[in-house]
């Protein structure tokens, strides 16, 4: 279960896919978790991704003030508390606590890793000019954890009111794509 | 098989599970198709999409000339051609032709519906603003189609390097999320 370094250049493959992820967030040591859909890559490497946050969350004014986050990605084992975390706010809520997931310390940023997810990206934000309009943030994955013990993860995959599609058999075709 | 108007307020649930799809474009009436991945819902509606298109993509001119495309999402049942698409450039080759794919008349744009994927979207790019720093159309839904015979798409994910996740079962969780 011990989470393994994860090489920047192959981040591309985990979010691609699209799955649904906890973004994690601190400030003055309090933690919080947001359940996010809304994210695209944008460059390779260094990694970037684009991530929508409406500043509607709370976890909108704890990535302002400390551009630092972590892209936690779960898998449907634990799909109930990913809702759990998209149905509450962390303003009065600690959802740790609450929903009885495991924060453990990055290497990186100041916002937690959830240990009982597959994957965790440590992100520094890079770029807010389209925060305003948008809700875009752009962040760069600085640090990449894996349980390499996950080969086949059955990630989640949102399609609207609470239906989500989990992740189905894996095929292989011949391309000359990234 | 005849396709149905959607309701462009559901829209978000066609493409924030995360599925490649395929983009045409067209120019002096020659259509174009590329594979994408990298793109994310911004808004619910009027359904704002943000897509990553790399300048090296001959479909990167014709979208900057025309300012439309048609966002077609394709199911495993194509994804040799899906493949295809993103192997090969228009540049040389009209691709339509050359992987027996389908075009249907758009209503509202000037690309081309492609008429063997179950869902399309005829967009307008409504702001170029973050195209020349990341490749960003953000583009405007105006119309979409669905085959309203196909229930549970098997849409196809992309995990990099020619490997694609498939959509498995679909489940249902209390969510207050939209």
């Amino acid at each position: 279960m011990a989470k393994k370094p994860y090489p920047l250049a192959n981040v591309y493959g985990l979010l691609e896919p699209g799955p649904v992820v906890l973004v994690t967030t601190a400030s003055s040591g309090r933690p919080n978790i947001m359940t996010m859909s809304w994210h695209t890559m944008i460059e390779f490497e260094p990694p970037l991704v684009g991530c929508i946050i409406s500043n509607r969350n709370y976890s909108f004014g704890l990535l302002e003030a400390t551009n630092e986050c972590v892209i936690n990605i779960p898998t449907v084992e634990i799909a109930e508390k990913v809702v759990a975390c998209g149905n509450t706010s962390g303003a009065n809520v600690d959802k740790f606590e609450k929903f009885g997931l495991t924060p453990m310390p990055a290497e990186l940023v100041g916002a937690p890793l959830i240990k009982d997810c597959y994957a965790n990206l440590e992100c520094r934000v890079v770029d807010t000019g389209m925060v305003a309009k948008y809700g875009l943030f752009v962040v760069e994955v600085v640090k990449a954890w894996i349980d390499p013990a996950v080969k086949t993860p059955r990630t989640i995959h949102h399609l609207g009111s609470g239906n989500f599609m989990v992740a189905g058999e894996t095929i292989k075709l011949k391309s000359a794509m990234k």
